[in-house]
């Protein structure tokens, strides 16, 4: 499906601020960036560089007073996730270099004190696919999804005790429990059609039967027509935006829409 | 100035054929991407790498048959290019170890058969961003601009020799040369407002007093309003369009116009 | 100083297990690894594969049973480290892309939450690497190296409210305060000279005045004579040894010792 | 087998100079680095980096006089290559996208200008193994290794027609060939055991059936007991000494022994 999405950030700003977002999807497997557009009011003069992620960062010093950010983007993107139940756990010594990284504890992934509920959760489960979707079904059941119950500084430890997040700590979560069990996962921010309420959207992959696998516990089953944004190993790395001055974001507002192909 | 830009290919494939395109500007210093768009017709599924250039490359297949790419853009872009007689050598030790494969030979560029010229030309001439400018005059002033008088496989000595050629053999010969002094030197393809004939672009960018400068031999002064769109060593690593197939680029259109900004 | 350095690993495995080691170190500003030896017992085959922050990882499968690594090198070392009171703090908008990543927080470094405590801590200090001084000075000062009070699970903010922890719990704490301040900091992983008791350390570096700066909180004054491994954002990144398997660390010993020049 | 290896230089500067050297083997795929010694004298500080082919590379300036590099390394090496008659060609559209830089042309191996030799020496052969096979076999009879027929300037389409050079020029040619047929291939300098005349040695590697396998057009048949050091697109890109000033390298000596296993 094609969709049209957009982001729209206001800041206000009481003296000039550097500012590092991340708001520009990239081509990739399953999407294809038609259309897109990234523009300040007022205009002031960004830079891109590419993280060690490869995510397109943009850094740029706001001016004093209200600062507009919109970014619009056209994208064809697959109904459908690709789902394999069966997949086989990648031994370590398989595993890409690249992949590596992603089986480390992380800021919010505390994977090291997580192996006890891991194992609970999976029993005797033997491929690593159904593993981790043992883990995001369980999460799906287990954590309650509940605004203003966790922050920027929830970690996943702290959402196994309260039970109660947003999406950010379900991935955190989930991340957490398959990285316990030696398999690599990541975090992936982006957008996600008919989400409700609609915001920007976090959902984590797992690296099984020799690729990335999209898991997302908000959901009751596997939904398509995603568009990643970034990817990172936990929030600390996606942050969408962050500031660093006397700046604050006063409003956002997150779109997604599908779209008229502008082929027809 | 704001520009409005646009690259339009037609090809003819006998069969299905693999391509690599290099045609997404990024944001970077002094030009930022307001507004792209990149559709194929027909549709067809195109990813994205990051080259070793930090370049973004689109890999797909084209269909058998007629098969055309569109891509535009506007972009802020900076409406004069920075400037710098007298900015000094960087000693080989102090050049930061990225732009140190810029001082090899590579396919188009035999620097290590050009040193001979490059002293000639640069006389007593003690500054090297003064040593470059006189390499870019001594191009601009012995070399015509005339067509087919070269093609894609002439490098900068042939260049030397026939005296002629198009805005990439200006390159080629002016990287050969920087290079021969041990002056790191790139090659930048991409858009150039007013240029005449209107097509895409190539020039050069020195390493000299701690930072890239962009000189144009094609061009009687100095002009802003570019929008780079790759980086590389030579033309070799910087092909718009890499096609591994029956295939035939029949069309090609590009265009650059002053835009009525968007944000008024 | 010339240091012959070395660290001997004995492992026992139920089963052979997956081990990656970063125990290789590369030559760096101001060290020059002149001599190595890095053998397995019994021999197996490990492969080399560089991290996203240029570090050198050995991958390789142990045998069961007992096995054994043993690293040494000889490595010239410069006698005292740099130091700059009065350097200033580098904005974040001119901070080089690379340095980025050291201001977020990272698994054992929750800087989100450690603003407070930094900003009590440096006052009115103005120049931010008599920021980096102060806070390295009160770690020294307040918190107690104490053995088996910490783990490998033990945070800053855990050390905050016990006050006691080893070398890696004195960076963690470093890292968070500085990150705080919106200084990238980093962890080192290496051998020091007359370290006592001997073991592998752990430090960490400050972007200040345009480059990095070594602080080491557990030690009264500045010490040369250091060996940096390996670089990351905390220990979850700078594991000397990280197992996959059933496989236990039973003995490690580590030897920093002056070497007759082996020039002369 | 266990391999002794070095590399002796001896270079004369009328000034001091700046030196770029590759002479670091590291540990990789049939390759382990036991030990390694690498030392100058006089004595100068050397800095390390790795370039965008993963390889370590020494920067250093030269005092004015007599300068030594000495190069000793200790490597367990695969006796023999892999082998793999009847491997497929991999689609452009399948290939790894770090493997496509290494189907451009380069300075040396002009493959645009290659393709019908090519197609002439591999006939109707259609795996792509064999094509290579074919290719290096055909260089190792119709071209001769003679030495003094060829310098640091001499292409594969030079050697098409003179039929003579040294086993850079036979890399050099093997390249170009293969990758006029869409096989991305690669230079590899190294150490080969048992060489005649002992000397730094130069082979290539394609990219078919989804992985690298290596061919040496010098030899009649394949042989292990290599020790790669560096890898490139051609000898530009893998110089083992790159000299920026009044410098001669006076004296060169190379060694490969089998050595008695240490671990014994």
């Amino acid at each position: 499906m094609q969709l049209n999405v957009g982001c729209h950030l206001l800041f206000e700003a009481i003296a000039p601020s550097p500012l590092i977002l991340m708001l520009r999807p990239r081509s990739g497997l399953g999407q294809w960036v038609v259309r897109e557009e990234y523009r300040f009011e007022p205009t002031v003069s960004g830079v891109e560089y590419i993280d060690s992620y490869g995510n397109l960062c943009q850094r740029l010093i706001t001016p004093q007073g209200t600062f507009q950010v919109h970014t619009t983007a056209t994208v064809e993107t697959s109904d459908a996730i690709d789902i394999e139940p069966g997949a086989a756990f990648v031994p370590v010594q398989e595993l890409p270099d690249y992949t590596l990284q992603f089986l480390l504890p992380s800021r919010y992934c505390q994977s090291d004190l997580l192996g006890h509920l891991a194992n609970e959760i999976i029993g005797d489960i033997a491929s690593a696919y159904d593993q981790v979707e043992a883990i995001r079904s369980w999460i799906h059941t287990h954590i309650e999804y509940r605004y203003d119950t966790s922050n920027a500084s929830t970690s996943a430890l702290e959402t196994v005790k309260t039970r109660m997040g947003v999406c950010r700590d379900f991935v955190h979560l989930g991340i957490g429990l398959c990285r316990s069990l030696t398999i690599p996962t990541r975090m992936v921010v982006g957008y996600l059609y008919q989400l409700k309420p609609m915001d920007l959207h976090a959902w984590f992959e797992a690296f099984v039967g020799g690729r990335w696998y999209t898991f997302d516990a908000t959901q009751p089953e596997p939904r398509g027509n995603r568009i990643a944004i970034a990817y990172g190993r936990d929030a600390a790395d996606v942050a969408l935006a962050t500031q660093f001055g006397p700046i604050t974001l006063t409003e956002m507002k997150v779109w997604v829409d599908a779209s008229e192909s502008i082929h027809s």
